[in-house]
Order: structure tokens, then C-alpha cells, then sequence
């Protein structure tokens, strides 16, 4: 979802509108066998067969739009159809209401760099641990700390215009719902961006300029965690256990022996991660950078990546190959700071997830926050604020649908209330009103009875 | 949208698919006429016309929803169609992705409830502050009061299902971060609700059960803040004066003249209140929601209302022609504690706002929350949400956009960042990157320099 770190496939231009096609040279036959009428007749036939070609050319344009660019998406045609006429009217809408800026950040344009010089997210700064500490002790009214906690700043967000496809904005919608509950309830702030600040590094990139921007603006936060518009918190009970990367600064989920056996381009994913506000943390981010500007660099970047890394299709560089890149190149520099987690689903692949919900209400219960009750349910791949996905998009969304109603679920039960079913939007009541309330509260105010994560070995 | 508190227009059963409806009928004609060819060609023509009608059929329902219900929308009618095969499609999608449920409740149905029995949101509740009081005492660990100051609970909400219009969505999620970045920055909680905890109240009624709900759910909040999803922060660092309020229990911005002088339906606005966590509150809520029943109920009470309040247009009752017959009809038993604000904008109509934010920026400061630069700007009557409203959707798209830009404006002024134009989603820098970025925090945090409205008296 425009932030996300998996592969953007190149659309087709494929083609296939047969049908209107040739439906209109029939109009046009047609015409031709009027040559049998008499002049009268004639005239009225080819002035009707006009209007029929003029309306049926209408179709051809509404259904060839409709065809073009669905050929991977795997949706029975009707879909495709409809996904495109909304992708075609939202553009239209989105033009409406579109600025007069001249330049367009979206549109894929040639970096103003040269490939000689390294890409910067913006001065050197060599002493922040020494700054941050100076701040932290003049203004105490900004711990970093809440209640004895780190204090942790949650960092998402969505590109600055509509979706491609506009059923994407209600499921970005969901999805912040999604990251208000949980963060509510755990005492974590959050900050929602859709802006570019650094034109070089739009798409999955832009999260870098933005989490260095944060740690800058942010002293009083002691983690960013970043988290990707298509993730969603499905164990709101689940609370991420701080006490265990005391001595870290990169909190990532993924597997050692994928990361440095394997090389796979999946070892780690940067959907979802917590990097500390430390000097440490923005000498990463300089480092991980550099192949992220549009254009050449990222191009010819990405055919290094693809090279390196076992499993990676062909396309630009994105900040999740670049990241398992540096630290696989330079492991000695970076590694005893990163801690690799897999004990918990701090990010979890959707796919032999999302059909288990039912299973894992019926088995277990929330705060496990790994197989049996993911802490995050990731959509990678699934990219329904875009026009392309690699997967069908009625099976993501409603895969999207089931996971926010799983969570939501979690949030409802204090209230009294729970969805009709995983796919339904609609609640139905789970316990009477009653006139002593705050019975209900003791029970089941889920902020009295959060779980820490615990090692399983 | 959905949940404010603006008339919701019948939408009009229009007709004008002139077009395409004609061309059928010649289709058909034509297919009559055949009569004077030899058998075989006669057979291939019936052949040809049924396609073609099929296919003039597909545009004819296209262009029919095109044109139903957008006589009252003032746009080109270019717009209009847009508009509507983006209805077409998105209802489309929403029945793709529909759960298997039987009784939907977005389709006005007629109410279980007799006329005569009074409706209830629950059994009724009538030692509150004892029962409040009570669990506060035993569970210190979750304060009414945030560093010294009263805890608010800011509620707002959407529709459960996708928008009809889909850019509405995008300006949902819009809203919402507008309100994430104003209670991050004023230390609120938010709750942003999609169900519909009582089918009988679904639309702008839907507010009611749930501050209830939240009330009962959450003793620990001193302040329930309802906020209509069409209405914007647009003064980040304007705080509510809660120390005015002291003796109150609900804060509604408004005018004591057009209440009591004029009864004026538009005399307050419950597009943006504050409701204190009490007994009066829940009692309030239960004398409030009687005429709120879907139906008849709603229906007759609306003509009561229309016939009450001046200047109200005919339509079922809505919560905020409810509310103000309630204080008007019972006035000494509701006024008392009610405190009717208007020496800021908790709510601003956007009309006569939107325009001069440039003249705002050029002249005055944020922090002043009234005229001079409004603490909020409420869309009322714009409806982006929905299929129909009482404004062009453009002019409506495009004010929202330059006050969520406006707003985000003052928000990105710690980061170093500023919009292109009111206009622009696209932002640009204000400052150069520095290697000593405490400087800026100390200058632009406005959790610093928040300023507290003062009488202007």
C-alpha cells in the first residue's frame, strides 16, 4: 500500500476488449448490408446505426479500461470490470480535485543525482545520544518513559492522494481504526503521514526520511515502530516485550538461518519493526539509504539486490532487500545491535493465518500473540490502495475484512458486542445492558490484564 | 456523514436515461423491419439486434444510475455520472465483499417498536456518580484527571460499510488523522467507531448509544467528546477552556438567542460537544433518544420538529433538531447545566471559513480558536460520504482538502514542513536540515506554547 515493503510488479499492457470490438465492425457491417433499402430507409438505418456505433464505442472504451492491466490479478472478469471502471471515474474524481502544483512527485521521473555521489537523508549528526541526553534532563516534562515504559511513537501511514482503486481508503480506514484501538490501549502514541518529505524516496522508501524526521523532532521517544498500512493488530492484548531488546536497537521479526544460510529476500520484512531513538539508529538509516533515490540508482540498485538474495524477482530496489543487504554485507557492524525476533508474530504473512481465525478462537486465546493468536496480521503483497496486487483482490479484501473483525472483536467485547461474523461489519449484542456497568469493566477491561510476551523455551 | 447532524435529503427517483432507452426501442424496431430480408438474413439480423439490445442494455441501466439523484448535486453533469457509476461500481464491490447476513441494516426498514411504548437505550441507570465514584476510589491506577487536567474521550466514527461515494473514504481517513494529530498533541484519547451498537439508531443517531456505551465502559473519563467525522481540527494548538466548564455538563457551541428567542433549528450544533461522565449526562441521553427510532417513530417525530423549529426543512427527526426541542420544551430541568459556547468555535460552519485561511495566516496566529483562526471547521451539509448532499461535492472536496491542509500545515511546522498550497497535498521544506535539531524542537513543539481560550470579555 504504497508503503509497504513488498515488490511492485510492472502492469501489463495487456488487451482483450474482443468483445466491444467487434461488436462495433458489426454496427459498421451492418451499415454497409443497409445498401439493399431504398435512399429513405438508407439515410434513417446508417443515422441509427451512428448512434448505435457512438454508444457502443462508449462500451468499447468503458470494457477495453476494464481489461487492460488485470491479467495477474487472478479475479473473475466481472471483478476486473468493476475494478476498473472505479480505478478509471476515482482518476477522473482525483483530477477534480487535483492541485495545480506543477510538478508531480508520483509520476516516476529521472533523479537529479548523479550516480557518483551517495544519497544523504540530511547532515551528519555524530552526537545525538549526547544531545538527546542534554534534552531529556532540561525538560522533564517530556520523559521517555510512561509508567515506567519506554515510551514508543507508532509511525504509519498512506501516500497523499486517493487510492487507484477506492475500496483501498476504506481499508486504510480499518487499518488506522485497527492502530488507534491497540495503541489506546497500550499507552502509545501515534503519528499518521501522508506526505512525501523527500521526493527521492516516495513509495516503500518514504518511511526512512520520515522515522529520522521523528527521532529529530521526537526526543522524548525512546522507539520508533514503524508499522505498514496493510498490517494489522490482531492480538490487541499482546503487549511487545521491551524488557528483552534492553541492549538492542533494531527489533525486526524474521529467521536467522533464512537471514544468513539462505540469503532470502525474505529472511527479515520491514513491515513492521522498532528501531531505538539513538545515534546508533541514525547511522543505520544513513547507511540504508542510499539505494532508495527514484530513477537509476534505485534500477540499477535493485539488480544488485536481485543478484545477492536468493528468491528476489527482478524489480527496483525496495528498502526491505536493501536492509537484509547491509546487514548481511556489513553483519559485523550492525548485528550485535539487531535483534532478530520470531518468538511472536511482530509481523505475521497473512496466507495460513487469516482461514485459522475461527480455529484459534476456539483453541486459544489473545496475548499469545504468535501461531495460535498473531500479534500482526501482515497483507504483504495484497496492496489494495493500488491498482495491481499480487494477489486476487476479492480474496484480499475480504482476508483484510476477516482480520479487522477478528481484532475488532477484541475491542467490542468490553462493550458488550461482537461482529455477526469474521466477514460482517455488523455487531450483534454478546451480554444484556445491565444497571451495575463497571461489573462488566473489572472483567473485562482488557488494560487489567495485559500479557507480556514470554519466552517459550 | 453518516453520523452528523445535517438534513439528510430524500434522495429524488429521477428519470432522463432518454437516450439509451430509445435506442433499444430502435433496436427492437429495427429488428421488425427485418421483415423484408430472405429467411437466413432475417435470422442472422434477429441475431445481431439481440446482441446489440443486450449491449444497449448494459449502457442504459450505466447511464440510468448516472442520472437518478443528481438533480439536486449542482455539478456538471459530466460530475454527475461520475459520480454515480463510481455508486454503481462501489456497491458492486461492497456486495463482492457483503457478509451472508439477512437483515441489513442500511435499508430503512419499519420499526418492531409500537408508537406508543417509549424507546430506551438501556434499563435505566440511577446511581451513576455513586457507582462512578465508588470504582474510582479503587482503581487509582486509572485517574479521571492527565496531569492535573480532566480525562476527555474524544468519539468519532463512519458508517460501517465503504462510502457511496468512494473518495469519500479518503477524506474519512483524512479526518481521522486530523484528530490523531490533535489528541496526540493534547494528550486525548480517541475512539472511532463503525458499528451500529442499536439498529434502531443507525445515521446521525447512531452517537447516542454509543457515549453511553463509552460512559459506562470507561468511569475513569471525565469528558465524552462527540465529533462528526466531517468536522476538522483547524486550530492544532487552541485547547478546550475545560476550567470554564466546571459547573456544566454539556458543552455545545451555539447561540442563546437563536435557542430561545427564535427557536432556531440550527441554534446549536451537535456536529461537536462535550458530554460530562455523570448521572445528568445518562439521563439526558435517555429524555434525548425516544425520537430516534428508525421508522415511524423517527418519521412522525420529524414533523413534530419541522413543525416546532424555525427554519427546519421537512425530514425524519435528527439528533440535533432533538436535542434542541428537548432543552427548548423542558428548559428548567436540562438549561442549568448546559453550557451554550460561543466564544470559540467548537463548531464552525465552514461556509465563510474555508476561504480565508490565507487572510488568517497573513493576519493572526493559531491559539485564537474563534473568527480569527477556527478551532474547528464542520462541513456540515457536505455529506463526501454519502450519494447526495446539500452542496456542489467539488466545492465540498475541495474546502476540505485546504482545511485539512491548513491544519496539517501547523502540524508539520515542528518537522520542518509545509503544504505547496492549501490545495496541495504535496509538501515542501521550510527549514534546512540541521545538525543541532533540538534548537527547532524547543521553538515549533506546540505541546509548549499550548494556549487556553480566554473571555474575550
Amino acid at each position: 500500500m504504497g508503503q509497504d515493503g513488498s515488490p511492485a510488479h510492472k502492469r501489463p499492457s495487456g488487451s482483450g476488449g474482443g468483445l466491444p470490438t467487434s461488436t462495433v465492425s458489426n454496427g459498421g457491417g451492418r451499415g454497409g448490408r443497409g445498401g439493399l433499402l431504398p435512399r429513405g430507409r438508407q439515410m434513417q438505418k446508417t443515422f441509427n446505426n451512428i448512434k448505435i456505433t457512438i454508444l457502443c464505442g462508449f462500451v468499447t472504451i468503458l470494457v477495453l479500461r476494464g481489461t487492460i492491466g488485470v491479467g495477474n490479478l487472478g479475479s473473475s472478469s466481472a471483478d476486473a470490470v468493476n475494478q476498473n471502471i472505479i480505478e478509471e471515474t476515482n482518476r477522473i474524481l482525483a483530477e477534480i480535485r487535483s492541485d495545480s502544483d506543477p510538478t508531480d512527485l508520483d509520476e516516476p521521473q529521472a533523479t537529479e543525482m548523479s550516480l557518483n555521489e551517495t544519497y544523504a537523508l540530511g547532515p551528519k549528526i555524530t552526537n545525538w545520544d549526547s544531545q538527546r541526553k542534554v534534552w531529556l534532563n532540561q525538560n522533564p516534562e517530556f520523559p521517555s518513559t510512561v509508567n515506567g515504559k519506554a515510551r514508543i511513537l507508532l509511525l504509519t501511514g498512506s501516500p497523499p492522494k486517493p487510492c487507484d482503486n477506492p475500496i483501498g481508503d476504506h481499508y486504510l480506514l480499518k487499518s488506522v481504526k485497527n492502530k488507534i484501538d491497540y495503541c489506546r490501549l497500550h499507552g502509545i502514541e501515534i503519528v499518521y503521514n501522508m506526505a512525501h518529505l523527500d521526493k527521492e524516496l516516495a513509495g516503500y522508501w518514504a518511511k526512512l526520511p520520515m522515522i529520522r524526521r521523528l527521532m529529530l523532532s521526537h526526543p522524548e521517544v525512546e522507539w520508533i515502530w514503524w508499522m505498514d498500512s496493510d498490517a494489522l493488530f490482531t492480538d490487541i492484548l499482546f503487549q511487545i516485550p521491551l524488557a528483552r531488546y534492553e541492549k538492542h536497537n533494531l527489533v525486526i521479526h524474521g529467521y536467522p538461518d533464512l537471514l544468513f544460510d539462505q540469503k532470502s529476500w525474505i529472511a527479515l520484512n520491514t513491515g513492521s519493526f522498532l528501531l531505538r531513538n539513538c545515534q546508533w539508529s541514525l547511522d543505520l538509516l544513513d547507511a540504508w539509504a542510499p539505494m532508495g533515490p527514484k530513477g537509476p540508482i534505485r534500477d540499477e540498485a535493485g539488480k544488485v539486490l536481485t543478484a545477492y538474495l536468493k528468491g528476489r524477482p527482478a524489480f527496483e530496489a525496495d528498502d526491505q532487500s536493501a536492509l537484509i543487504y547491509l546487514l548481511l554485507s556489513q553483519k559485523d557492524t550492525w548485528m550485535d545491535k539487531v535483534f532478530v525476533e520470531n518468538q511472536y508474530y511482530l509481523h505475521g504473512f497473512w496466507e495460513g493465518l487469516v482461514d485459522r481465525y475461527e480455529e484459534m478462537v476456539e483453541k486459544y486465546h489473545p496475548g499469545l500473540g504468535d501461531e495460535r493468536w498473531p500479534f500482526v496480521t501482515h497483507f504483504v503483497g495484497c496492496k489494495p490502495c493500488g491498482s495491481y496486487a499480487d494477489y486476487a483482490v476479492e480474496r484480499c479484501l475480504k482476508s483484510m475484512e476477516r482480520a479487522f473483525n477478528f481484532a475488532d472483536n477484541q475491542v467490542l467485547k468490553l462493550y458488550g458486542f461482537s461482529h455477526r461474523g469474521l466477514l460482517s461489519p455488523k455487531i450483534k449484542r454478546i451480554r444484556n445492558e445491565t444497571v451495575t456497568p463497571l461489573e462488566n469493566v473489572d472483567k473485562f477491561d482488557i488494560r487489567r490484564t495485559q500479557v507480556e510476551a514470554k519466552p517459550q523455551n
